[in-house]
Order: structure tokens, then sequence, then C-alpha cells
């Protein structure tokens, strides 16, 4: 592998964080017919839980940066399950949960922040289906939570 | 392309909307390996958003047209994605998320507001897994979002 | 079919429950690719719904029971589904969507309750991809619903 991928994120300044382990009894990865599954990766930074709510104790600025460090940790674990970014032939779907008050309303723009760090990481291979929503709590408080499901390249 | 499901529903004086644009940084549709991952469609009506949250300002019926809307705008989706809705095998699978108080329990009957409309558009081929849950808010306060896996008969 | 993992199941005295009827309008369970997309199913025991809320009148092992009580439902419409549970290749991947008050925080652990009981029943192919969330509110008032995607083996 060549991991071209990598190499330009590097080029860019943009490193790629530890893949986080599970927080409880399941795997980060399931792949399947050509198709990885990733678990809800959870806003964190430097191994730092990004805590908060929209419309609460956090600005859209901030949940933009939690929703790309989501990103991050979606592009991390496609890493560490195939390998190279390298393999991925598309990222199919996105399930971004914000963490949100009744009353908030900025969802997408909030999702915004994962959706566009993956078209800088994989280009138009990174153009995806999505769903944005407002959830009432999230896992250890965080502000964001991102699942994924990626086609890869046959290998 | 026929589009004998088309001309059905016109005749039944059922019109799909416009698909409606994404309000962010992803895309409306991903087609891998036949199927086709829909992304999150917003309630709306000729253009204009459906707002609300149920057990609060909003009754059942109103809630049940609003999980219709999304149907509609649902297969609208699918037929941009994929030319015809006469290309689909199946509605595989909804994500209904309904904007709700933390009372509300209804959520199921909300929803088959859209899971009908799916049986009305496509028949057989229209019965599909699903799964409904009430969340604390949506984008732009829309009252129901949904999104979808379509499985496509081969070209 | 010779249902290895039944007879396993019933010496260790796990019994599973009949498979709820759909509340609404849509089907348990579509297979399409191979792949089982089962509908969320919601806390029950005995036919009696598991209600209420974590983080307000539920302590954390209760919502385990009613997480495991998901499982064992899940598991029950893969048998219906697919005739026998040595059909399965892996459980792929489980949405849970947790009933919670804003400031719950132990979504892992209340979804652990799931996932743990889906080690028991297929072993190593029980291991999957998550997510987990807390939700305003859920369908009769359940504590916990979860929706699964599942590889079969060929037949």
């Amino acid at each position: 592998m060549t991991n071209h991928i990598e190499k330009a994120l590097t080029a860019k300044g943009i490193n790629l964080p530890t893949p986080a382990a599970p927080v409880a009894s399941y795997v980060p990865a399931v792949e399947v017919n050509g198709l990885i599954h990733i678990s809800g990766q959870v806003s964190m930074n430097d191994g730092q839980l990004i805590t908060g709510r929209l419309g609460d104790n956090m600005s859209l600025e901030e949940g933009q940066q939690a929703a790309k460090a989501c990103a991050l940790m979606v592009a991390a674990q496609i890493m560490k399950a195939a390998g190279s970014l390298d393999r991925v032939d598309r990222i199919v779907k996105l399930g971004v949960f914000v963490n949100s008050t009744a009353d908030y309303t900025d969802h997408p723009k909030v999702a915004n922040g994962c959706s566009d760090m993956m078209e800088v990481i994989f280009g138009a291979a990174g153009q995806h289906a999505r769903s944005a929503v407002g959830v009432a709590s999230l896992p250890l408080g965080v502000a964001v939570e991102v699942d994924a499901i990626i086609a890869l390249k046959p290998e």
C-alpha cells in the first residue's frame, strides 16, 4: 500500500488520532460484502472528550469542531480496519447524532463539520448520504457521535 | 423506462415533490452494490417546512401528514437517483426520527404516515423494516426526518 | 437445519421470546443481498413492555435488562426470518436507542446489556459494530429500542 491519502493529509498538517477502543462490548468496525460498518465515534481531541450540548453551553463553531473530530476518528477507524485510506471507494452514509436542546435547529451546520472534513480527506469519494438529528444525550456527555458505512475498493 | 409507478401515482392524484437539495455538505443519495442510501429527508410540503413537536404543538394527524411528506420526498429522491420508481426492487429499511417531547409514546402511529405511503407507492415492494424513535430536536425545527435504504432491480 | 445455537441456548436456560408483531405498517425483517435488516425491537419481557427512562425512574441494571431483552427479541426475529440462528454469519451492526434524560451519560453501559447477550448467543459471530445514543422518547414509553443488520451464511 502506498498510502497516498495519508501522505496528502500529513502534507496538509492533518494528523489522524489514535483510533479509540470501544467503551463497551463491541468492535469498532465490521466488514461484510465490501462494506465497513463503523461504530459510533464520539467527539474527542488529543484523547480528551469534547463534551457539551448545542443550544445550551456550546457555540455552533464548537459543535462543528466536535463534528470534525468525529470525522477524523471515523477516518482513523477506517485506516485501522482497512489498512489504508486509499482503499476507500466511497463514504456511503454518515449518521450524525448531535447532543442538543429541544429548541435547537442548526444540526445541519454542526454536521457539516464532519461532512466537510470527509471531503477534505477523500475528495469526491467523500461525498456521502447523511442523516443529522438532535438527541437528548450522548455517551459520556459528548457533543457529537457519528457512525458510518464505507465502501472499499476490491483488494 | 416506462415509469408505470409514476403514471399510477399521477392517476391517483399523488404528485411527487421536487427533490430537495441537501441543506449542507452532502449528497441526497449514494448507490453502492445495488442499494441506494437516501439522506435524511425532512418534512416539507410545497416547498414549505412542516415544523413542530409531537406531544407539544402538533396533533397525531399532523405528525402523520409530516411523515407522509417525508415518504414523498424519499420517493422523489429515489426517482432522481434511479431514473424511475419502477427500478425499486424493495424498500429495505426506513429510519424515522420524530421530533417529540419526553412523554410522547405514539411514534409508531406517526411513522405509519410514512410507511403507509410507501405501500401506496410501491405495493408489496414497499414493505420495509423500520425503526422509529423520538428525538430531542430536528434540523430547522421540522417534525419528522426519514432516511432510507432501497434495493434496486438490476438495470 | 440442526439448530445448534438454539439447543445451546436452551441448555443455558435462555429461551427466545415469541417474535413481536410490528406495532405498525411495516415488517419485522427484510433480507437483501445476504443481509437481514431487523426493525427496531422494543424492550419487552414475557409479553410485557419494559418502560422507563434512564437518569429518571430506572437504574443502570434495569436499563441493562431492558437492553438484554431487546437482544433476545432481535434473535427471535432472526430465527423467524432465517429459520435458524445457525445461519448467522455475523451480527454486523446494532443501533441502540436509550430512553434517557438530557444529563444521562451511561448509554454504553446500558447498551452492553444487548451487546453482551449477542456474544452469549453467537460467540465470535456476535461481535458487532454499534451506535448507542440517548433519545427523548421511545414508542409506547419503552426504555430501549434496538435495530440490527445481520449477515447470513449462504444457504
